[in-house]
């Protein structure tokens, strides 16, 4: 089983480990970070380098692909190798799946024409512009089509989890959540838009004009 | 404010990259990822690349300290280059912390004897051996020693907002727990040894020999 996760510059970091870490543990899954060349990139605070082991080209039959988000998804649209890519394997894939802003990616290539998807809370409406019908569900999933988008950044390791289920069974996706001891308990609720107080969302726009 | 990962080979991504990205994020924040050489270092199942920016000897004042674990740290236990760094630099960080077996290592440098901590689930035992009083908390702080331990893997993201408030604010931390969406709805509710059944601990211990 093979699953693939294109990273670009600007790519944030968390939106691809996560479900990295929960699907890396599969019974004969293959992990392969996928980009337009090999080497690294840098993610979107240019803090963290992550490597990358083969080319797009070099790719072209995933099992499963996985887009993380980052403010670098921008300059992936509306055309891009990447898209091409997204276009031209989807058709092979048995799961097509996006974290954060990567669902923009797979907006453009079309994958999410008049289809209910999620994104990072902040990124609706450039979703919304690409075709698809923006949702507050934190994992969305088409399994006619074979999409599932999960909404910002940590929704990825739930999203994941899923996507376990999906590709195995129930006990393995559960032993999967052991395997990375989920059982979450944030000291606070402020982790949706809806939970967050004006102060929160005042502080949130001061701090992070440029990232997702 | 100057935050160091150390890396070594054979780490587990998310330990060091859920953290890293509730962190990354705090105004004036400079997360830099240390170890033995510049570089890269390699996940713990081969397939990650994560870049070194800077050498442990070059980084002998971090005022945040985050240990990752992984089954590499067993090579750095009980003596290693990293032991060294952290007895040397513990005394001036404002907090030294560590998800999953990173704790084995701050034990080995003697940062836990006889304090209650936490670890990864599996290795209860190992921390124990090593001075410190495993429990089963998620995220055990100990404000007057200045040390913050975490339960396995994903749990950093927890613990990196408890710490998030206590280097800057609450408002701060709940910002960073939206920029990260952080609102967790995992599919199931197997994430601890106490919430599994008997069939996901079997399956687990099938899957995984060698992981933490």
């Amino acid at each position: 089983m093979l699953i693939a996760i294109p990273l670009f510059e600007r790519v944030t970091a968390l939106d691809a480990v996560g479900p990295y870490e929960v699907l890396q543990r599969l019974p004969e899954a293959e992990v392969r970070f996928v980009g337009e060349q090999t080497g690294f990139v840098t993610t979107d605070n240019g803090m963290l380098r992550l490597g990358i082991d083969g080319t797009l080209d070099e790719t072209p039959d995933p099992d499963v692909v996985i887009v993380p988000g980052g403010i670098g998804t921008r300059r992936l649209i509306p055309e891009s190798p990447l898209v091409d890519w997204i276009r031209a394997v989807h058709p092979g894939t048995w799961w097509t799946t996006s974290v954060c802003t990567g669902s923009l990616v797979l907006a453009a290539a079309g994958l999410l024409d008049g289809m209910k998807a999620t994104t990072y809370w902040a990124a609706y409406r450039e979703l919304e512009a690409l075709g698809a019908v923006p949702t507050e569900q934190r994992v969305v999933e088409h399994p006619e089509q074979r999409v599932i988008t999960a909404a910002g950044v940590s929704s990825g390791i739930d999203m994941a989890l899923r996507l376990a289920e999906h590709l195995t069974d129930r006990t393995t996706a559960e032993a999967m959540q052991l395997a990375i001891e989920y059982d979450p308990q944030p000291p606070f609720d402020a982790g949706a838009p809806s939970k967050a107080s004006q102060e929160v969302m005042a502080r949130i726009i001061e701090i992070s004009r440029t990232r997702d």
